[in-house]
């Protein structure tokens, strides 16, 4: 018997930390490994030694971490670099020393290429006494392969029900009003189509249809002389035909090389009442909180990242068993289940599922059937939540202890 | 027997639509009216004889009109004006058309004026067969006289909640970061100091302690130094010893003279990275979604506000009760309980409430074991909600039938 660990990277949802509470159980039920590990601030601080033992943690704590939105054990957004062969040799030299077998890495798909580079390296040099796991965690619901990516439904269901009260809210004045609502999504429209399933949306933009500003402009006219109203939903990451992000004033970068967007709704918002189309808008950024608003979560999204995190384990039985992401795939039966399997991380890593365009509808007016018909089983139920002073009781970051 | 009308103004919350639901279920209980009607678009709506019929609610529309948001008959900012007499013979003209003995208003401090006036006006013509009836609501808490303001405990929650989740994920990072909350609260600091209630916030701006950036700015670095992370929430109407608000740059004009404000949040942002004290900072505008996310109602505050229009109800059954504001009392025990009283609105109307200056920490820190006491009983309790295809259900607004 050895050690497993259980990191996180990326950026938070509101359920990655039941995958590491299911791994914990997991191995609690059929102790694979004498000793569970989590590793502080991913690869970064499993570089540096920094761990906590999971292996005996009570049923009490384990409930309530599946609650705990964003990453208890830490996060980073450091990368392996496939040339650097120094951090490589480390990562094993500290997985050898502390008799590590197995290292768990919940991520999105720069962590999936984490888990290729690492079983790719070990492969070379012959080390077969390590293994790596991806497990897929992201709100932007764009990795490959994996139905769906556990993180997505409950921020999905935050976007929607968020839609639906704030358009029962700009409704209520017989006033003309435009609210726009802005949601993440840099590559892909998930998010901001999961707005749709509130039923209320009437425009929405997309990163994978080109923007065209006087149709859209067109569409609110139109919108706002049936009615008086018209609720605008966009993406962080939408653009232009030539590529421009109509967030572009604010672009910046973060470590990854990727944009670092905001303001798209501003934009917009001042392209309307810039043209005159209306004289009164709105904007809310649901910025930060739409990835960690757990007191939310859907009772699908959590427990599937829970049982990810069991599967992820029980599949590590294997001694072979590794570059491999654990994903999700919905059963072709009438009712919603969904079982899980494995697949080369490598086939995930640097790609992104974008949002079909074939279940968009013509002139940014919303979501086809199908494309409600995938999202729907996701938002649905809602976890009993433990409560703490009148607010969703959490468990203190392993990284502060 | 005759016909009572309810009707909302102002702007919305998560519970305000109990209070009429209250008022509905009283006068089924027991029926001091014949019917009981809406009205649509407070006061403007009345005007234009812009009704619906409540009285027969069902159970269960009354059920889900408790967890809708936002004002479900619609709201208005026209105010009444003393020298319009025009508006105040054409209101009471109509309430005689219908035979409409009493007018249920729910809203703030201009609500209630509303009430004051239409009553000193009755008082002075000798009419006598008609009541005025105020019940506050108002996110803002800034009501005189009443303990609270319906409303105030679930925007306090759901602000408490996002508080405790963003800092959570703002965290997950070894990086200095300061993370910046806005909330609403254009004169008084309730809802930024009910931040508090999550027990993170390092830093507090509300509009009743002058902002000095210098101190500010010191506080901020003091608190990077300390733990490289720095967690501030500021009201949206915060302002410099000299009276510019912080959020200046943007300053509108609403119809009630009021400063719409916004943007407070982004200035203490760029004071932040222009001075050079952090580098990296994240801006959440809690914006709309703050008083209507009724998804998070706290059990306390919206029982309350069904109670309230219960209380009203049976209050006007005295044909003396007019001009009144029926408000929450706090009952002197150990436990939180509370009992409804009557004020003269006109002791209520344009008055702010401010929150107490010996509420506050010295230099930013936050609040006052004595705030906290005030406002934990407050946000206490989930309701269970009635869900509908994974969102929760709600009651289609009167206005749009």
């Amino acid at each position: 018997m050895s050690k497993c660990i259980v990191a996180q990277s990326g950026g938070p949802t509101s359920v990655i930390n039941a995958t590491v509470a299911g791994v914990v159980k997991a191995n609690q039920l059929n102790p694979i490994y004498d000793t569970v590990l989590g590793g502080l601030n991913g690869i970064e601080g499993i570089l540096h030694e920094k761990f906590v033992d999971l292996t005996n943690m009570s049923e009490e704590e384990n409930r309530i971490l599946q609650q705990t939105p964003a990453s208890a054990l830490g996060s980073c957004r450091y990368k392996l670099k496939r040339d650097n062969v120094e951090d490589f040799e480390k990562l094993i030299k500290i997985m050898d020393k502390y008799d590590i077998e197995t290292l768990f890495y919940t991520g999105g798909n720069d962590s999936m290429d984490t888990v290729a580079a690492l079983s790719e390296y070990a492969k070379e040099h012959n080390i077969t006494n390590h293994r790596f796991v991806g497990c897929p965690k992201t709100v932007d619901n764009d990795l490959m392969h994996t139905d769906h990516c556990p993180g997505f439904g409950s921020a999905a269901k935050f976007i929607a029900t968020t839609a639906l009260q704030t358009w029962l809210d700009v409704n209520v004045y017989t006033r003309q009003e435009v609210f726009i609502l802005e949601t993440m999504g840099r590559d892909a429209g998930w998010l901001a189509a999961s707005a749709c399933l509130s039923g209320i949306v009437d425009v929405l933009i997309v990163p994978e249809v080109p923007f065209d500003k006087d149709l859209f402009l067109a569409k609110v006219a139109a919108c706002l002389k049936e009615k008086n109203k018209c609720y605008v939903v966009v993406s962080e990451g939408a653009r232009f035909a030539d590529g421009r992000y109509i967030a572009a004033g604010e672009a910046k970068n973060d470590g990854f090389g990727h944009v670092v967007l905001g303001g798209a709704g501003k934009n917009i918002e001042e392209m309307i009442l810039e043209s005159g189309t209306a004289s009164r808008c709105k904007v809310q950024d649901l910025s930060t909180a739409q990835r960690c608003h757990a007191s939310e979560q859907s009772l699908v999204d959590v427990t599937e990242s829970f049982r990810l995190g069991m599967s992820a384990h029980m599949h590590s039985a294997n001694k072979e068993f590794t570059g491999k992401m654990v994903g999700v795939r919905r059963r072709d039966i009438n009712e919603y289940d969904v079982e899980f399997f494995a697949i080369d991380a490598s086939e995930v890593a640097n790609y992104v599922k974008n949002f079909p365009t074939d279940w968009l509808l013509a002139n940014y007016s919303g979501i086809t059937e199908e494309a409600y018909n995938y999202m729907r089983p996701l938002i649905e139920g809602n976890p009993l939540l433990v409560m703490k002073d009148g607010l969703p009781a959490y468990v203190k970051p392993f990284y502060m202890r």
